[in-house]
This record gives structure tokens, C-alpha cells and sequence, in this order.
């Protein structure tokens, strides 16, 4: 049996406890996975102050629920899990239960609240858990950092197929298919493969439009394997750049190369963004870039920190970040350069091993 | 100016007088998309009984919602859609607002009652808009046709990749990698790839398993292209079967011929899973049919109708659904059999043009 499990669960009890909160109805998915090991789709985790935590399924995962997680799974036929597991959450007299109002759905909500016995009160429970999420494990590292290796394996594999000529959408499943072969169980998110101006879209999705000599070419990939996504943004050119885009590319590295430095334990997220934003400044750029400077990822590929302007969280040792300043300028094109890290005591650990500098081919 | 979406926004103004509600806030992505054609992640729609619709979204969405649904989209900077959505709504004195309380989150519905007017009223609306999407148009279908050909084409190019020694986890990359190659935006679900016993379970993923000579292998995959899902079953074997894994191969077919031959406009759904049923009685089969005998599909691969044991929704001319019988047998495996189809007056005409015979290579 797997003890991180259990000992994320005492994590949570101990917050319970602190407010006053004797049972929590886990309901995401992604936070019933975080505190079990399960992986099916359908289940309600009830955790509580004191006490062992019960986990409800319906009989499609029963074998499968039992073997993630080495708890015994109460399998509910036909119907949904709320009446049951609100029932073990009130039972005994616990009257403040806790539930996930920032993830729930309205029905599963409504349904909890219809089963639930008098006396007894659902208690949002906000980011209870995220908090918790937000500081990984060293194990969690790790498994962070294979998933950015095979992202980075994938890129070098499908460089060496792009030619001019290709589509943004024939280079993005190149480069998902490549992540595939090389360990990725899919891809963390739509990749975005987005062409000369057509890059000024921060979100662009690719399309039938073709590569061409001298363009820069924004690439925006990320793998997920055994839960776990990782997140880069990579330049490439096909022959020589003009100067206008070499400048953006030099402004956008800088630009990420001070946003790293300053990352470390103890730090407000807001200093992590602002010496990217200052460097730009410089460049005259700081209008161009229109986004926070990163974001947490883990089980899911937008976690909690928000690496913004005004984000008062604290950077801890154990925080996956994404850092990536990027520049957008309508007409011209985009840059943006972006590497997942580890928040470390003195600075931080760089888990995409891609090199930087301007794909040149 | 796209006239589907103003005739779509039209049923559901009728809808709503038929129910006295004056209002609906559409807060589903994908209701969004099929009442406006917006494809963004962020937005909220408010139609009225009577008068023009108002489209919420963020400063990100702006062009592209302008663009893609020819509204004029009112833009929030900031914070949640909600508050201005329910503004507009309950605009003018208007006390009955539906919403979709089967899709909502929480919390959306949340800010929603804060800023509700007094006098005024959320009122569920179920699934009224998943009603009028269960029959489509001639467009949506030849949409859904050209999705399943994508399909079938990725299939029958990953089949000549096929070799013995791969593993399922290789295939099923291969199968998504053809899937884009030939038209598909991306795999509308996790394609499964199940080989030998591992296909007894139904929603297997792939492993690392390697496929052997004279095993069945299941497949299930299906591609979604500008928005609309296709969903298709084969079975294929390297070398030859054993006589068990034939007779259940044959049975199935059986049974999905027979499923398909009761398909019409006008029959409850039930009737289209009693043929499929009654057909593997004959074989001593019917234990082992552990799920319906299909489902609706179009912008989601799973929407209404279900086509069930006890569903007594009547198929209308219009309506896709999946047919696809199946039997697993732990120890020995599984075989399923699955086409896309869009009902007709007097039968219905198959979107899946992939042979059904069992691919022998």
C-alpha cells in the first residue's frame, strides 16, 4: 500500500481540524485521485477529522478502485453517490461537513444537500486541498520531470521533420505523436503550433496555414504521463529571422532568464513577474506582454500559484511553476519562452532540459 | 451570418414561453457553441423568449467571438460572467430566469442568486436545449459523416502498420497520429486498444501489452472534426481465431444487424436494444451483454438518447446514435461492434464506412 496517500489525508484531517470541520465530501475527480491513487471517473472520497477514510464507486471500478487504492470501495448500483456518501460523511452526529464549492457541480450539490440529515450543515471548503496540491513531493518532482523529458524528447524527434511547406496543424500531431512514442500518455493540452503573425494570438490553435522560410514559429507543448503534465514554449526559425523578430527573441529570453532568477523559496509570486516585466520595459515591450508571468502545474496543467503582478503568494520549496514572459505584437508575431521549474531553498531546479536559444533550421 | 444559430435560439425561445420563462442562461461551453457557434472557454449566453441574445466573454475572446457568431459580444474584464449575465436576464422586470442546473457549477450558480434581483427567480431548466440537440440537421450529420470518415480512414491506414510484437499503447498512438493525418481535429475520446482477455473489460486502456497471433484485439475510436463526434467498434485478429472467440464474433455481428435493422424514426429506444439482446439469448450470450446497445452523439460522444433496456424515448428521423452491441467474458475477452448512424423515415443510413467483417491480417 502506498503511504502517500494516507499521508496527504492526514494533511487534509489536520485542516479539518483546524476548521472545525469534522468530514470533507471530496468530489473532483482530480482531488479524490490526489488523495487516493484512484483514476476512474466516477467516485466521492469522504475524508474525515479522525477516523479511516471511506471511498464510493459505482461497479464498473470496483476491482480497479480496491487496486489503486488499497481501501475497500462501497460500490453504489445504479444512481448517483451523493445520498451514500453524504450519509457517511453526517453519520454519527457530525454536523459541519465539508465540501468542494469551487469544484462541485450544482446537482451533485443539490444532491448532498437533499440526503442531508437534520442538524447537519455542508461547509464550503474552498481550496482546501490546492494548498495542499500547490507543494509537491519529491516523488511528485520527479514524476513532473519525466513528463517534461518526454516533452523535450518529443520536440528534438519531431524537429528533425519540419520542413517549409508543412501545416501548423501537421507539425502540431508530429509533435503529438512524438510525445506518444516517447512515454507520454497524451498531450497536457491542445499543443499550439502558430506561424509568423499568426503567434500574436497567445492562444492561437493551429491551423491549415503553411511554414515558410524566415518566419519564427511559437510552439506551445506539454506531455502528461502518469498523471502528472509538464508545460514548455519553444522558437523555431526556418532560415534567418528579420531583425524586428531577433529583437523580441532577445527581449523574451532575457526577459525569462531574470524571471528564474529571482524565483526561490520565500519570494511573493509578484517578484517573480516583475523583473520580467522590467527587462521588457526596457525593450519597450512591457505593453506587448499581456499575460502573468506562469503558473503551478502538477495533476492538472493550471495549478495554484498564479504567478501575476499583484500575487501575494509565497514561493515554498516544492512548487512547480511554469516561468514565460511572452511578447505579442498584432501584425508582427509572437514570442514566448517557457520551462516548467522546481521553487528550491536557494533558487529553483529547471526541469525542461530543451535548449533555449532560437531553433535555427 | 451563420442563420442556424438564430433558428437554433429560436426553438429555445419557444421552449421557454411553452415553460413561462423569460430568460435562459446558457453556462455550457458546448451549449454555447450549438446556440451561437462561440468555440472559446469562457463565455455565458442569455436568450430571451423575445429579443436578441446577449454573448458574455472575456477580453481574450473578443475577435474571435465577434468572428465566429456575428453578435456584438459584450466583454468583462476581471472577475466571473455571471453577475453581468444575470443582470442582463432579469433586465427589464423579467422574474423567471432559467438555468442549466444539469451542467452549472456551483459556484457559478452561486453568483448567480447573489446578484438576482429581488422578485426575480432561477428556475432549473434540465435538459431543454440537450432536447432540441438530439435531432440534428442535414448539415450536423453531413458534419458527423465526414468526422466518421476521418475515423475510418485513420483506422484502415494504422491497420497496415499492424504487426505482431506491438503493443496496444503503439497502436492506439498510431490510430490517433492517422486520425489527425486524415482530417481529424483530435480523438473525440481515449482510443482504446485491447488485446486477448484485456478487451473483457469494456473500458480497457491501453497498455503495454503486446498483441499476440490468433487473438482478437479490440478497437474503439472515434475522431472529432469541427466540433462533431464519430464512434466506431472493430475487430481484428493476427492469424486465426480459435473457434470460442469466433462463435462470440459472430454472435455480435448477429446482434448488431439485427440492432441496426430495428432502427427508425418512431420506435422507442428499447426496442432498438431488445433485437441485440434477443439475438445473443440465442447464443447463451445475453449475461455477458453488460451494457445499452447505444448512445446519441454530435458536439458531445455521449448525449441523449440512450439507447437502453426500459428507454422509451422514440427515435425521430434525424437523430445519431451509436449501435453497438458487445459480450465479455472474463478469462476470454471481448468482442463489440459499433457504427455511427443517423436515423431515417424507414431505417437509417450508416456514417461508418468501415467494413464489419473481422480484419484478419
Amino acid at each position: 500500500m502506498d503511504t502517500q496517500y494516507s499521508a496527504r489525508r492526514q494533511a487534509v484531517a489536520e485542516r479539518l481540524a483546524e476548521r472545525k470541520l469534522q468530514a470533507l465530501v471530496v468530489s473532483s475527480p482530480v482531488n479524490v485521485r490526489y488523495l487516493s491513487g484512484f483514476t476512474g471517473s466516477n467516485a466521492l472520497l469522504v475524508v474525515f477529522a479522525g477516523g479511516q477514510p471511506v471511498l464510493f464507486t459505482d461497479p464498473r471500478y470496483g476491482i480497479q478502485a480496491a487496486r489503486e487504492t488499497g481501501l475497500r470501495p462501497r460500490i453504489v448500483r445504479g444512481g448517483p453517490l451523493a445520498p451514500a456518501g453524504i450519509k457517511a460523511a453526517a453519520g454519527r452526529g457530525r454536523r459541519r461537513i465539508g465540501f468542494e464549492n469551487l469544484r462541485i457541480p450544482f446537482e451533485t450539490h443539490a444532491r448532498l444537500s437533499e440526503a442531508l440529515p437534520l442538524g447537519a450543515e455542508l461547509v464550503p471548503a474552498g481550496s482546501l486541498i490546492e494548498e495542499l496540491r500547490m507543494v509537491k513531493s519529491p516523488r511528485e518532482i520527479e514524476q513532473i520531470r519525466r513528463s517534461a523529458e518526454a516533452n523535450s524528447k518529443a520536440f528534438a524527434a519531431a524537429l528533425r521533420k519540419v520542413k517549409p511547406g508543412m501545416t501548423e496543424r501537421d507539425l502540431a500531431a508530429e509533435l503529438d505523436h512524438q510525445m506518444r512514442r516517447h512515454g507520454a500518455d497524451q498531450a497536457a493540452f491542445e499543443t499550439i503550433v502558430a506561424a509568423g503573425a499568426r503567434a500574436a494570438l497567445p492562444h492561437a490553435r493551429p491551423s491549415d496555414h503553411r511554414l515558410k522560410a524566415n518566419q519564427l514559429v511559437l510552439i506551445d507543448m506539454g506531455a502528461l504521463r502518469d498523471g502528472y503534465a509538464s508545460d514548455m514554449t519553444r522558437m523555431l526559425v526556418l532560415g534567418r529571422p528579420g531583425a524586428a523578430p531577433r529583437r523580441m527573441y532577445e527581449a523574451v529570453l532575457e526577459a525569462q532568464l531574470a524571471a528564474l532568477d529571482a524565483v526561490r523559496d520565500g519570494v511573493a509570486a509578484a517578484a517573480v513577474d516583475a523583473p520580467a516585466r522590467r527587462v521588457l520595459r526596457g525593450y519597450g515591450m512591457d505593453k506587448a506582454f499581456v499575460h502573468s508571468t506562469g503558473h503551478g502545474l502538477g495533476l492538472e496543467i493550471h495549478e495554484a500559484p498564479r504567478l501575476g503582478r499583484n500575487e501575494k503568494t509565497r514561493l515554498k520549496a516544492g512548487m512547480v511553476i511554469t516561468v514565460e514572459p511572452g511578447v505579442y505584437v498584432e501584425g508582427l508575431g509572437g514570442v514566448r519562452i517557457e520551462d516548467t521549474v522546481a521553487v528550491t531553498a536557494n533558487g529553483c531546479q529547471n526541469l525542461t532540459p530543451t535548449p533555449k536559444d532560437l531553433a535555427v533550421l
